[in-house]
């Protein structure tokens, strides 16, 4: 039984991300630091983004959305018309970030692609990963592109069934424990982490959950292919 | 060569989702009638909307910031943090509002699902539209949930391809001509328009665009299953 579809995690994995998230919170932290402290700040957005999964799901939308409402709260209203047009022109601006792959990625994507069939299965807003596909100049390797409000192992194993593959036939690549490793781990696929240089807190994971789990961790992504071939 | 697979689109198709933003845009307005006629908010906020699409795609979300951007401009910067809290507000209330159905949308679809593979087929924003779908009580009856940032000739090719169809195996449903009927029609599928009370300004069509194409018009969905028969 050989691999037939590795599907790679996109931001953090293909490309940097959260960099833009902790750089936008840092000029964030900055717009109201005559109202509040810096670290209050942090904490009180980092709860209203959580809250608002549920309703907003991810990306940079909500993100701005978040941003917005932790500026009225913590300033009791007092927030101005240009501050709030700061925080649009800041989201605006992570959308049209250009997309920075990180280190031998293409290298990577390229000789993955001539091997197997390759998707990009990432959660995210809609039109902000379809962009970034775009413009990473990667689109041409992937013949799917999957982007999910949720990655648990109900999607994954939708997934399988989406594409008629057993479980030993589908390898996921990714930085999140939490996203990419512990679902498809547990449903007896092949799961390659690539750890990102920072987590973000609410992908954090148990040390405990991941006990008894297989599955191959990797310094970079470079060293992927080769895991692959000794997968197959 | 028989009909394979029907897809429906959501908003305004299966469930009422115009009227929502009517009621909320007609709130905006009074939110800000100290400072502008109502004709104009409306006006820039269609254009900030439209202006906004490629950034931000469809949905709630998309248009709860395009209020925020139109409050900021249109008040040169003196609407207060009271106010943007409570566009915020109407934000969340219509990502929470009920799915309110259209009449016999149930039945059609519970009927049409006896005979072929449906699927969800929409614009919109991922986490929303699977939210209404999920509490509109019909995701049961749909073997496929596709959400996307546009619906175009070649969107409804991939479908296609995905799925292995013919283009005569295919039917749209949908109340869009310039999202459900066109592209569908000039691909040579089937096309079932079933109009809604009203039509965004930005998906109306010149009626040129229509001339030479064959598709199906019909007063309401409760004709669909005798079209879809039709067909078969």
């Amino acid at each position: 039984m050989g691999l037939k579809l590795v599907a790679f995690d996109a931001d953090d994995t293909l490309w940097h991300n959260e960099r833009l998230f902790t750089d936008v919170q840092a000029r964030f932290r900055e717009l109201l630091s005559r109202h509040t402290a810096p670290e209050i700040i942090e904490q009180r957005l980092y709860d209203t983004e959580v809250s608002n999964l549920r309703h907003y799901g991810y990306g940079v939308k909500a993100f701005t959305l978040s941003m917005i409402e932790t500026a009225v709260d913590l300033t009791d209203g007092r927030v101005t018309g240009e501050q709030i047009a700061q925080i649009v022109r800041m989201g605006r601006e992570m959308l049209l970030a250009p997309v920075d792959l990180l280190d031998g990625v293409r290298e990577v994507v390229e000789e993955v692609a001539a091997r197997y069939d390759l998707m990009v299965l990432t959660k995210g807003d809609l039109i902000d990963q379809e962009s970034k596909i775009a413009r990473s100049g990667l689109g041409d390797f992937f013949s799917h592109v999957l982007i999910v409000s949720r990655k648990d192992r109900a999607k994954y194993e939708q997934v399988l069934a989406d594409h008629g593959l057993a479980a030993g036939e589908f390898t996921m690549v990714g930085n999140s424990l939490k996203s990419d490793i512990i679902p498809v781990a547990e449903m007896g696929a092949h799961a390659i982490h690539v750890p990102y240089e920072t987590t973000w807190q609410h992908e954090e994971v148990a040390e405990d959950d991941l006990a008894a789990l297989r599955y191959h961790t990797v310094e970079d992504i470079c060293s992927v292919p080769e895991v692959l071939a000794a997968l197959a």
